[in-house]
Order: structure tokens, then C-alpha cells, then sequence
């Protein structure tokens, strides 16, 4: 066992605090990764508040895990000291279910383990990135690409994979009208990978505060939902629009921007049921749908994308003593656009 | 002006009546239908009861209309006297929208119009297919093939094309699971068709008392959707559910059963707002979608595919004073399987 600095959460409603957790013994299909930083990602919160259900505290959050290897199992071969890795938001799964077979272990039929707050294999509790070190099965470690920083890598993790794949999925590409709604951590790194692959973006934000960056992310429209002549300007018009927005919406009147076979995808969540009128998915053969990040391969896939296309997302360093002010300021929006917590400060 | 016979609602609580309306002259575009039969829709009940929204009574409803041409006006060249047609939800659109070019004028942006209780394009309320002949744009006149008895191609003018639709554009076929809720006038229909296309049909019904239909329908499993063992037991198998029922269902439960990638379209609605986790749609990535008849060009296939397959729904034949009897009987599920008027008798 491995004694290692960390952040946890002690309570639904404390602050985080220092602290120490037990890493398990690298095993021989596992990979010991130095943490360099990892991002803070609105999950986090829900997650220690116990929003999305009752965990064991303490526990460390942190699912955006960037790092140097510093040790590997002996079955190891495709990892080696001091690369340069990864951990996004899940750490096992069956890998024997038809979802696992197909390289979608995010949907793993037994459910995946996520990286923090699941139950892993030897029975403990998983406990995330805001640590100093974290072990990993080498079958769910990332390999960073060189040319893009530590610092950027973290939010591609999750934020990052979470919009790529259903851009992937639903073919945003030329020609097809993407909509990116909310232009938070999720949102910005939506906007400039669906702009990479050659779609036209348009940016849905309740205002226009943040509408100079959204072009500069590669958005050729910028709209505000505050504004009711949005809706009526843009009324069947998204071949897939991209929700990054936990909070519930009013998903009528947002689903009326879909034209003919339009996709509504939810990326973020509210835990209770969403309301929607079922004559509102009628028009225009409209389909509303649930993505959750992507599998391994994917998310590699995803890394090399980025780096090809020089995609990062806007991030804020922090050190650990800023995490607790940091959740305050993703709850009022208030970051621009992904903190991301530099370990050294642990 | 022709005036007709009909069967007419009068309000939104009376009984329908025996009554005559005005059918305008045939124009140089327009076909004269001699209706020979009518089929019942649940839509018709909605509609006359003003569950879906305020209509401007008297009101003749009916939109699975099947009969003779009796006349054609001047540009009329595709069909002539005498020839087997029918008409089936909407009589025309404004042909112009990017969804009209596409052949898909039941989804119409500027609305298409309804065989009943639309606003027609000469501002008078259209009148539907209870009733002994109607006058229709000929572009929006569907050709009945020989093998197709007329009290058969009725029912397939709506629940035929609302089913064979989504089936045919979510690509049911071999290797496909497909599952479809409520076995009544619609989802008989979609037993059948789906079973043609090749597909592996289960029905999911409240109970078991249709289940020998259901299997001689085409269906290979049969399951009561009463038996909370159902939902475990299929857990994350459908590639494809067609939903008939228009009562709310608890959809969290419901669209469980979907595997990876598993579309869940209704083609039945409330006129409320139903509820859904988006949890539930994270889960293999599935879609919650609507699907609305199908376009004049698809409807024609789907006449032809029955046609060539054998396919026919299961008629009850009934009598003009047997309408409001019917309307009870459908809100009871009473009917295997659909109501067809013989107008011979209005």
C-alpha cells in the first residue's frame, strides 16, 4: 500500500480537506501514475454533495487525471516510466459484456467502475485525482500526446471526451448545423471540437457574455436563450444540438430548433425526471438522447484529434487550497473555462 | 358544391350523427373518391372529444379512407375512373419547405394539412372519411394494389404507414430486435410489418390475452409488461421499440429495455407532458424519439410492400350506427383490431 496526499470530501456539506488515502500495491496489470494536475469537473460536486445519490466519505473526486508513469506490473508493456498519461472518468469495467466487446465500456452492461466514488474489483472504494498518485489498470490509462500540455490534457478527459463522442457519433462534420447549448467547461471544448470537424456552430447561452470567446472558439452564430426571438428566429434549424446543461430546460421549446431528423443530446444532467411533450419529438421525427463520455479507445482517438487540431480547452491553474472557493465559482459560472488543480500543491 | 352523407361529431360530448356536408367541386387537380370504406383511428377519438386541442364542430373525422375514383379534374393524369385509391391523414402541404422537397410532407413546416379538422387552403375546416366521397388534390391520392381487399387497405392508410415508417427509417430487418408496446389497431400493424421486414418481434402488452395473436401475427416472444419480471428480463435488449400505446407509460422503466444505440419511438402520444430521466437515456446511449405517419411516396411503398408480403390488419366490419359503439369499445381496448366503417351503410 501507498500512503499519498490528497483532497477529500469528509460530508455532503463540509469543505474539502488535506488529507492522506492508501493507493493499492501495483499489481501486474497496473500503472502507478504520478499526478501532475487534475480538473475540476461540475460531476465532482454533485458527486460530494451527494446530488446524484448517498457515497462513502471521505472521498476524493477528480476524474481529469494527468500524469508522468512511475511505475508498471509486470504485464505491462505499453507503458513505460515517465510517459505521459492520462485517466478520464472510469478505471474498470466487465470488459466481457457485449457493450465492453464492442469498445464501449462506458456502457458496460455491469456497469463501469468510475474512478472515484464506485466499488472497485478488491471491494474499496475508488478514490480520484485530487492525489498525488493514483493506480490503474493499463487497459484504462491514456497516452498524452507530446504536443499537448499537462495542464490542457486534464479537461480533455472528461469534458473533452463527453463532447467529442456523440460529435463523433451524430456525424457533426460539413454541412451539418451543430448547436451547442451552455458554454461552460463542457460547452467551450464542444464548440471548438465541433468546429474542427468542419461543422457550423452556433453557441445557445442564456446571454451574450461570453459570445467574443465563443467565436474565437470556431462559432460562426452566438445566440441568447434569454432572448425569446432565438427561438423563433432558429426554429427548425439544428441537424444536433449538444446540451451541456445539468439544469432541467425547457425542452420544448428547445427541442422546436431540430429540423427533420435533428438530435438532441443531453451530455448533462439534472438527477430528477425532465418534462416533454411527446408532440414536440413528432415534428420534424425529432429524437432526444443521452451520451456519457466514451470509451477507451475513443477517448484516445479524441486525445490524437485534439492534438492534430490543436484543440485545448481554456483552463485556470489552482492550487489545492483554491478548490473549495473554485466549486463556488463553477455553481455561478463563474470560471472561464475549467479550473484545473495543480498536485504539487497537495 | 357536392353535398354527401356523413357521420358527424356535433360537439365535444355528444354522440356522433347522421348528417350531410358540402364537398367542393372538383378543381383541375383534384380526384373524386367514392368512399367505399372507412377505418376508425384512436386519432379520430381525440380528436372529436377535444383532447388534442379545440375544433370547430360539426366535424366528420375519419383518415383511413379507401374507394373508387368517381371523377378526376383536367391535369389529372395518374388516375382515371374507376381506379382503387385511397387517402390516408393529410390531404395536402405547401410543398415548397426543405421537408415537403425531401418527400416528407407529413412533416411539413408550415404544417400539412390534416384529412379532418385542418384549416384547408380555401380556409374552409377539412372533412374527414366518415362520410360517401371526398374530394382530394391528387398528389395526396395513394393507389390501392388489386391484392389488397378494400376493407384490408383501410387501416393501412394510418396505422399501416405510422408504423411502417419508423420501422422502415430505424431499419428494421434481420439481426434487428425490435419490440413493440400495445397491441392494438397500431401495433398489430407493427407486429406484422416488422415481422416481414425480418425483424425479431416481441410484443409488449399489459397482459396476456392477445398473446396468440400476437404470435400468429409474426411475433416470436410475447411478454406481459403487468409482470415486473418482464423488465429484468429484458433488460437492455431492443434495438428498437415502436410505442402505440397513447396512454403515459412510466418511461424510466420502459426505455430500460433498450441495449446499446436502442432508438424508443412513440407513435402514440399523450397530450401531456410525460417524465424521463435523463439517467435513463445516458444508459447505452439511447434515443427517445417521435415518428409521425409517413410521406405520400413512403405510404405508396408501404401499400406496395403489403401488398407483396401478404399483409392485411385485422378489421372488425361495422355499420354507421355502430360508430359511437366502436368509440367506447377502442377506449376499452375492445377491438381486434381496427374498426372499419362500410359507408354504404351512412
Amino acid at each position: 500500500m501507498l500512503t499519498v496526499k490528497a483532497y477529500a470530501a469528509t460530508s455532503a456539506t463540509d469543505p474539502l480537506v488535506p488529507t492522506t488515502i492508501e493507493r493499492r500495491d501495483v499489481g501486474a496489470d497496473d500503472v502507478l501514475i504520478a499526478i501532475r494536475y487534475a480538473g475540476i469537473c461540475h460531476s465532482d460536486i454533485h458527486t460530494v454533495r451527494e446530488e446524484w445519490g448517498e457515497i462513502t466519505f471521505p472521498q476524493v473526486v477528480g476524474h481529469e487525471i494527468v500524469g508522468e508513469v512511475a511505475e508498471v506490473g509486470a504485464n505491462v508493456t505499453a507503458f513505460a516510466v515517465g510517459d505521459r498519461v492520462g485517466v478520464g472518468c472510469m478505471v474498470n469495467s466487465c470488459r466481457q459484456c457485449e457493450n465492453c466487446a464492442a469498445g464501449m465500456e462506458q456502457y458496460c452492461l455491469e456497469g463501469n467502475t468510475g474512478t472515484y466514488a464506485s466499488v472497485d474489483r478488491d471491494g474499496t472504494i475508488t478514490q480520484g485525482g485530487y492525489s498525488t498518485h493514483v493506480v490503474v489498470d493499463k487497459d484504462f490509462v491514456l497516452r498524452v500526446p507530446e504536443s499537448i500540455p499537462y495542464t490542457a490534457a486534464a479537461p480533455l478527459l472528461c469534458a473533452g471526451i463527453t463532447t467529442y463522442s456523440p460529435l463523433a457519433h451524430w456525424n457533426a462534420g460539413p454541412g451539418k448545423k451543430v448547436a451547442v447549448v451552455g458554454m461552460g467547461g463542457l460547452g467551450h471544448m464542444a464548440v471548438k471540437i465541433a468546429a474542427a470537424m468542419g461543422a457550423e456552430v452556433t453557441v445557445l447561452s442564456q446571454g451574450l457574455s461570453k459570445k467574443d470567446d465563443g467565436l474565437r472558439f470556431g462559432a460562426q452564430h452566438y445566440y441568447a436563450t434569454s432572448d425569446p426571438e432565438t427561438f423563433t428566429t432558429l426554429h427548425s434549424t439544428f441537424d444536433l444540438v449538444i446540451n451541456t446543461v445539468s439544469a432541467p430546460l425547457d425542452f420544448d421549446r428547445f427541442v422546436s430548433l431540430l429540423r427533420l431528423d435533428g438530435v438532441w443530446v443531453n451530455v448533462g444532467a439534472p438527477a430528477e425526471p425532465v418534462a416533454l411533450r411527446l408532440f414536440s419529438l413528432f415534428t420534424n421525427r425529432r429524437s432526444f438522447a443521452g451520451s456519457s463520455i466514451g470509451g477507451i479507445a475513443e477517448t484516445q482517438d479524441m486525445l490524437d484529434f485534439c492534438a492534430e487540431h490543436g484543440i485545448a480547452p481554456e483552463v485556470e491553474l489552482i492550487g489545492a487550497d483554491q478548490i473549495n472557493d473554485a466549486y463556488e465559482r463553477v455553481l455561478a459560472s463563474d470560471v472561464r473555462y475549467r479550473f484545473v488543480i495543480d498536485t504539487a500543491t497537495l
